[in-house]
């Protein structure tokens, strides 16, 4: 292990990798190599990124001081065994992967875990996006903060378990209320009524969420206990009984909170 | 019915009549009267616009052109009723209930649904709240519709069925996002972790949804099929029985998705 991090490698180069690796190489970073299961995903990257993609994992070893392993979660052990013996240090990207899934393989390791949703082509901010650590040693600590900190202004440590919870929080604050708005698109669709009618109030519903507390500016039927009001909506959402059964379930939440 | 709307009268002092009231004050409208079945909110809300507040409903009738019936959906047609009989204009502003609800009492009325969430004292640019009209006659549409365009740029015509679809949107794309914040917040707030640690994260989602389609931004553990997350983070809402149903019924609906 160097005493400092200049050249990095990818094990990757889906969403996350992307981001960071544009991020890194932005910021004077080597970003050196790039692997990936997907080789034509692996060039494309390194074509923006001015790396060399490679056809083989176990070559990300060789000029790199740091190797970021951004695959799916299913994948990282597997694709950290493929990388071989390795003095250098290794980290993973995920919300809810044990370290215990590098810690296997490599003396030096670590999580680098950036709590944000991140889609390849559509460009970010990563100095908002808060970055959470966690690593092998405190000596791997320091260097992996040092590289975090050049990237986020917003840098903690977190352990496995509480990265975890973390990541669990995101899927409800951002992934579940994204299927909110695309099921309040498909109703829109389904009466031949366009989506972006409802941007005012998504808009809205944010700020006033972000800018004080969502539970006292909740509003609508459920909170006013407004059960004729819920009835109705049941009976609007007869065609579609998924929804339906998550409408009520909803419900039932939010009117247990008032 | 006169030929225009000058003078207006609320029955109501929740959040809807707050930000209407305002809203036509600062466009030139004389609010003149408001009641609420609660005095103290009349008043506080008189006061506010430079209206008297009434004790009694049925003295509304008394200078408005236009009485704006906004209160809780189920109490509408109760409301209606006690204004007693009337030649003026009077509207509704709720999602969910059919402009029968007035007619039954009223030759001249409406429906004026700001597709909007309104929390009193939390300031909103009515310009862009898109709203739906619905009226008894034409020459009662003309006199609303002319109303709503001082307010808003965004006017629409929807009759009773139509507007009850988009208050079901809204539920989702409003209320029910806002519950997913509410629920990331409960999960941080249990693990000692600040909930502001999520801001950037729904900031960019929900920029992600408004900038394009968030069928195609949406990401995470239920979009990858990514079984062996998603049963991790249902162990980790062990303690959180309803979390976790919610969280298994989303993780499917968007697994069906892609």
């Amino acid at each position: 292990m160097h005493n400092s991090i200049k050249n990095i490698a990818f094990a990757g180069a889906g969403n996350v990798a992307w981001h960071l690796a544009k991020g890194l190489q932005a910021k004077g970073y080597q970003v050196k190599n790039i692997w990936s299961r997907d080789y034509a995903n692996a060039l494309a990257l390194a074509g923006s990124c001015g790396a060399i993609a490679y056809n083989s994992i176990s070559e990300l070893r060789e000029e790199a001081d740091l190797i970021i392993v951004a695959v799916a979660d299913d994948s990282i052990a597997d694709v950290a065994r493929s990388i071989g013996e390795y003095e250098g240090i290794v980290v993973h990207t995920a919300g809810s992967v044990h370290l215990h899934a590098l810690k296997n393989f490599f003396k030096n390791c670590g999580v680098f875990y950036p709590l944000q949703t991140f889609s390849k082509g559509i460009p970010l901010n990563l100095e908002e996006v808060p970055f959470f650590l966690e690593a092998s040693s405190d000596e791997v600590l320091q260097l992996v903060r040092h590289l975090a900190l050049n990237l986020s202004a917003k840098v903690y440590e977190a352990d496995s378990e509480k990265r975890m919870l973390l990541h669990v929080a995101a899927v409800f604050a951002g992934n579940y209320s994204n299927l909110m708005y695309i099921i309040g698109d498909e109703i829109l669709k389904n009466s031949n009524l366009p989506p972006d009618l409802m941007h005012p109030l998504i808009t809205e519903t944010t700020r006033k969420a972000l800018s004080g507390d969502p539970l006292k500016t909740q509003t609508g039927p459920a909170r006013r206990h407004d059960t004729a009001t819920i009835e109705k909506h049941l009976q609007a959402l007869a065609a579609l009984p998924d929804y339906a059964e998550l409408y009520r379930l909803l419900a039932r939440l939010i009117s247990n909170k008032y």
